[in-house]
């Protein structure tokens, strides 16, 4: 199984820490060696890092661990092959143009049988059962909107499209077009919302803490979805079967 | 001016010596500070960074000069603000997916009154008139064909729709789908061929040289094109203003 990791937050925060524990378990704490992925929304631009290198061993992962790059939306992958090569064009998170945004999109899991009708602007590059769900998505969200819809009509249409795919098989997915970001949950996805007072916080995959309360402001929120949780000693929130859940300003939105 | 670097190659062939000249014109040989850009094609994979700080102080660009990736198609940019803020989203090489593909645009030039109708599934993230040609030039090659073009049938499409961007100012670009390079003159672009005998190559940026016979079989072909030659003694050929050519296994096609 893949591993997923999302963040989001009201103010440009760099994901290091959280990086840090999560890029351990590619090829270190756990098993997921078929490479990995992470994009930073920066505004409306995106910084997308992709390598089929395990990410404990990867340089560019080095890099994302050394240099704090800030950000409000983050979507990072390690990648466990299922369907499609161990090979650059694989490896998630997956990227589009649409209506003039970015759309960044990483899946955990697996689809059987699950090779929709893309008749549109939308097809997939490499061979995963997940840039295809991602193409079926983008396709299906162009017809029911004419431009960017705001954060809770999209929503709705993510919550009519989801099951469409979920009932091929496990579909735990991470989206995000800058201004917030969607969590869908079929078996495994957890989230925590870190607000102040903040406090110090225990890696899980690594021997790592960080307090936050120093170099945070009181405003300062952030919300961290994941596949299993990364601290030791945070209240992460599981994610029901089905589950959708959208994230914007640091805060899951009812 | 901004600066173009393409590189076409027959074999994976890392981009470090070309790239390490080029990178000393962001900032520190030439003034072209605001931000950069490069991507990597690996098959049908495409690794991509941007940053909108000056190519000779980031750490990004630092990454890529010690960490040799291996490709047979890259495009590079620096940036010379003319249209469009400095921002991350503003920074070339700009992609989009068509059928089933990555394609890489950068551009090097000023676009007067280029407000093309964008009616199809290419709209600009960032405001450059380089991004809105880039779209333009993929809403319009997804017209001409049904699926990917071979080469010397695309280079002709790309004929037909050039000119029609080139009369409203200077329009130097280049353009891959992992399979050429395709690039265009306005104004000023040179290129070189490398293959056997290789010789040994003095960069006009940096006080670096290189012999290429060391690392290079007597097959392997390279071509690179450049805004301005790189190196002090090889021969450059110099585009006609209004040329396109395009580069396939490391050498012009006829």
């Amino acid at each position: 199984m893949c591993q997923l990791l999302g963040m989001n937050c009201n103010t440009p925060t760099d994901v290091t820490f959280s990086f840090s524990g999560f890029a351990q378990r590619g090829g270190r704490t756990d098993h997921h060696t078929d490479g990995w992925g992470i994009a930073f929304f920066e505004g409306a631009g995106l910084r997308h890092f992709v390598d089929h290198q395990p990410s404990s061993e990867s340089p560019v992962a080095d890099l994302i661990r050394r240099y704090p790059i800030k950000s409000r939306n983050v979507i990072a992958h390690i990648r466990k092959a299922t369907q499609g090569a161990i090979a650059l064009e694989n490896c998630h998170p997956f990227v589009r143009e649409l209506w003039g945004r970015y759309w960044v999109f990483a899946h955990n899991g697996n689809l059987e049988n699950f090779h929709p009708r893309l008749h549109a602007a939308f097809h997939p590059v490499g061979a995963t059962d997940s840039e295809r769900a991602f193409c079926w998505l983008m396709q299906e969200m162009a017809k029911s909107h004419a431009g960017v819809p705001d954060v809770r009509e999209l929503t709705l249409t993510l919550r009519e499209l989801t099951p469409m795919i979920a009932r091929h098989g496990t579909f735990n997915f991470l989206l995000s077009n800058g201004q917030a970001l969607w969590a869908h949950c079929s078996s495994s996805l957890f989230f925590v919302e870190r607000k102040h007072p903040f406090a110090h916080a225990q890696l899980k995959d690594e021997d790592l803490s960080v307090n936050f309360a120093r170099n945070t402001t009181p405003d300062d929120r952030v919300a961290v979805v994941v596949t299993s949780p990364l601290t030791v000693n945070e209240d992460w929130t599981a994610f029901a079967p089905g589950e959708l859940r959208v994230f914007a300003d640091g805060r899951a939105l009812a």
